[in-house]
């Protein structure tokens, strides 16, 4: 991982390899690499869609080591859909397989003045690229297997779906799971936009030959991954309820809490949320011959994934996870487990972020469009966006378009990007951490939930202001830095509990790198992340009118708590004041 | 005009008026007016579609007196286009019978919470407010006749058609003119979303009853009057141009200049320009019956409008002006003068922004969902915004969210709304007031093709930057200034090179309101204007990053001239600098 890969698609006569050395980028892994590329290089004020903006795809500082979890790849450019930067990142295999390559990141820059695809094709031996339009149109799902066709099935995938040649502003990009499908996205922000404007429809990584990389203290490694490995099995959370139930087991606890937005955030409880449950889905998942515990890469001890059967037993897609039975469910007034699952299939197979499609489709819903608990009007408005008609660009455009399209007024959104799956004014400190990332609302980007809902990392009551501020903060520094280790964010659980299994997770930093790394250093590098990011949106036109809640989470009180959003806009401020 | 008429549309038990004086007010009129309500009245972040915002509609300082040319009207609001604050401003009748009335402004509150339609009806007995769902989806022009048939024809209305009912981002509001017409639009930044939010399809005025307002010097106002008139007659661009050719004169002399933006600001000379030229038009106008030098309100002696005919004599819309041939025309590569006159009608009757509509159809066949030049799809494209159809949401909110539906990177706005009828680059000064108005790209904002183009106050070369963040500032808070009386911007032609104008101008507001204002007094106005405005627009969330042309004006050279914009982002940013 000493090199980037960096491809001119707008260099005349075709695109442009070169390979450079990691050179001032040496250290950075995941997105603290994407967020230092997009930074000195990508002029903040560009057109997200144009040849000056740039799409990073970087594993993580651990990635394709035998560090448990490390199969997070981060993708970064200045996004389309907030206009500010953005990191999108995904499980699946290519983290590893491309750091087993020995890239450091993969860039793709520039423009093709004509309207083609390519694929294009990394492995031991070198990188080629071609033109392919056979490929137009194809879902994520056709793709892979006209790469496994080509290819063979040593290989992973990075591609994007229709939603992304169209450069549509909710559009993902799609990463192959260990069964090579498409499965695992780096949904947020229209990362899948930039690709597809730079003409870019696959990338596909064949890392035969290669071996894992080794650490400069090998024993040293060997034994702080088994520490680690301890320290998440015998973790509540991700030794039992995430292998049990998957993500999807936070639908009983949300809607318990009261923290589950239903109907477009007007309740924070889910009549039908017992039918959608992780629990409800594990069993639909053992019974119909699917997989309830099952891992997204290979290296992963928590398995929280699974595979969904449809009712007579086929695969239909990946056990569909908590924020996109969310997205999709309860936000909508779905109660329907099937159609959420055909939901997330077309998501996955079109190219298309589940939160922003459950969120948008929610605004339809609130638009009249389609009635609340529609389920097969939401399956038709999301097969409009992959048919790419009027009403498909629309809703493909996201939130906050569809909201300005129908001149819908309650549209929940924050820097133009959606919210995910826990009303703010019921857990407070998540109302920060959406008010004041950098990517807009992103319940990863300082899991609030945690610490307000779980009791995991203390307890700070989520109905309260108080405390929340703070939480947040030290939550967005220690995402950041996770984020640019590879590791699976799902790891924090463990971290913040126990103390040895963060240390463990440091001596592995060291034991790989030969470094001394202290946990001020950690936090100096999530810092360092965020004020990156920060700059890089304060140049981009974000002030700190930018950083709040859409207006009625302050005025409308929500059931059953019937709270508001307590923190003051002045408290918002004081974040990133460290 | 010492009252203010305010009514709540969000009341519970209905719509409750209440007329209040015009008290810390006073002394505004139009942009000063609207602007310091929704400055001091509006919170700056809140939801263009909300309760929160508020409509304002004020005539200026002389209308419904007997000066010349003060029938301009203010429409304020903070918009849904640009998500700052805005005046739109009109010409027509409303604003002579509205001042006659004794109102300084209407407001427009709240928001009602069921989707019913109301017709307000203003006269010297009082107000009445009426539910009439008989109205939904009417046209301008069928709404203005059934208010005819309800109230007679010695009314003037001030409405919207489905295009502000469905509160679409580029929907005006339609004023009439002396015909009792829907011609007359407050066109940009979306204004007939805000007012169709708030429930409100048409306020009907008839002012019978009341007389002219009275100065308070008589003679001395009579005699400023006179010699007012004297100086736009004898000006050869108000005396002359104008009434013969109308604003459509522009397009020979901007073709010429090479500064007529054509195919999406492609090129700076269309081919096409004789054909729809305005002396071409003129020309049909008067062969086929129809008239080609009129005034638009009672008390024009400019008389820059006019009525356009179809082919069999019939009236089709009132003459097309310069921006809205251009934006339909050149810009779109279209050159058939009857097939523009049909979309200047069918904006007019959708109730649309024909600038906003004329930059979107360019954006679309950027997109390539109709060819430059194609003016059947183009009707086609402005038909499906009436009806409402998907495609016709994306087109009705204007050319930014067309952009970002359609993956374009080439969309020429600022702060959301379409660059007018001058190519930024081949007149730098209106680059200047586009790039920095806090209106968004708005050339009536500071009006440099004057001074650049017509050689009107002097000459900057249109070419080089020298000269034109002065020329831009001067003409800025000229131009905030001369919005606050109601007089048409015309005006400016002569006030700008006859001091004798200005001071006559000067004298009448004098004359009138007993005052004695100086010319520094008119630049206090002005620049007290612009910081109000700029102080909303900053706590909305602007920053000096929003006060820049779309990048591309600065990469691509437009032909003939082959320059690009080449003031620097810090010169733009000394504009305000007074």
């Amino acid at each position: 991982m000493d090199k980037i890969l960096r491809i001119n698609m707008g260099a005349k006569g075709g695109p442009e390899i070169s390979i450079t050395p990691i050179g001032e980028y040496a250290g950075l892994g995941g997105r603290g690499f994407t967020s230092a590329i997009i930074s000195k290089e990508v002029p903040p004020a560009c057109h997200p869609l144009s040849a000056f903006n740039k799409l990073v795809i970087a594993p993580g500082l651990l990635s394709g080591t035998r560090a448990a979890m490390s199969g997070r790849i981060s993708i970064g450019c200045k996004s389309p859909l907030t206009g500010g930067i953005k990191e999108a990142n995904a499980g699946g295999q290519p983290s590893q397989v491309l750091a087993r390559l020995g890239y450091a990141a993969i860039v793709i820059e520039g423009k093709p003045e004509a309207d083609d695809l390519y694929k294009v094709f990394i492995n031991k031996d070198g990188i080629k690229i071609e033109k392919d339009n056979s490929l137009r149109m194809l879902g994520n799902y056709a793709t892979v297997e006209k790469m496994k066709e080509e290819y063979g099935d040593k290989i992973a995938c990075i591609s994007i779906g229709p939603a992304g040649e169209m450069r549509l502003a909710a559009a993902s990009i799609a990463c192959t799971d260990m069964e090579l499908r498409p499965t695992r996205h780096a949904g947020r922000g229209g990362v899948g936009a930039v690709i597809g404007s730079k003409g870019v429809k696959v990338i596909v990584i064949d890392d035969t030959g290669t071996t894992m990389r080794e650490p400069k203290d090998h024993d040293r490694f060997i034994k702080a991954n088994a520490r680690f490995i301890e320290g998440l099995r015998k973790h509540p959370v991700t030794g039992e309820a995430l292998p049990a139930y998957g993500t999807n087991v936070l639908t009983n606890i949300l809607n318990e809490a009261g923290g589950y937005p239903t109907y477009n955030f007007r309740e924070g409880r889910f009549a039908g949320a017992a039918k959608i449950s992780g629990e409800t889905e594990a069993a639909m998942e053992t019974e119909r011959g699917g997989l309830a515990t099952h891992g997204c890469h290979h290296g992963c001890v928590i398995r929280c994934s699974g595979i969904f059967h449809d009712k007579d037993g086929h695969y239909l897609t990946k056990q569909p996870e908590y924020e996109t039975v969310w997205a999709h469910g309860g936000n909508c007034g779905i109660d329907d487990m099937d159609k959420i699952a055909m939901l997330d299939f077309l998501d996955d197979d079109i190219g298309l972020d589940t939160i922003e499609m459950g969120a948008t489709v929610g605004v339809a819903m609130e638009a009249g469009l389609i009635k609340f608990g529609d389920a097969d009007g939401a399956i038709e408005l999301i097969k409009e966006v992959g048919k790419g008609t009027a009403l498909g660009r629309i809703i493909g455009s996201g939130a906050a378009v569809t909201g300005k399209a129908f001149g819908v007024e309650k549209v929940p959104v924050v820097k133009g990007q959606a919210l995910p799956a826990y009303d703010p004014r019921a857990v407070h400190g998540i109302g920060v951490t959406y008010a004041t990332s950098p990517m807009g609302a992103d319940h990863t980007a300082g899991y609030a939930v945690a610490t307000n809902i779980l009791k995991v990392g203390g307890f700070v009551d989520p109905l309260k202001p108080e405390g929340q501020i703070e939480l947040s903060r030290n939550l967005q520094i220690a995402t950041a830095a996770i984020d640019s280790t590879g590791m699976c964010l799902f790891i924090a659980f463990a971290v913040l509990d126990q103390p040895e299994t963060f240390e463990a997770l440091l001596e592995m930093l060291n034991a790989f790198y030969g470094l001394n790394l202290t946990p001020d250093d950690v936090v100096a590098l999530g810092k360092n992340i965020l004020t990156m990011e920060r700059t890089f949106n304060r140049l981009a036109g974000f002030t700190n009118v930018h950083d709040r809640l859409p207006d009625f989470f302050k005025r409308e009180a929500v059931p059953p708590h019937n709270v508001t959003f307590e923190i003051k806009d002045e408290e918002l401020d004081t974040v990133f004041n460290w």
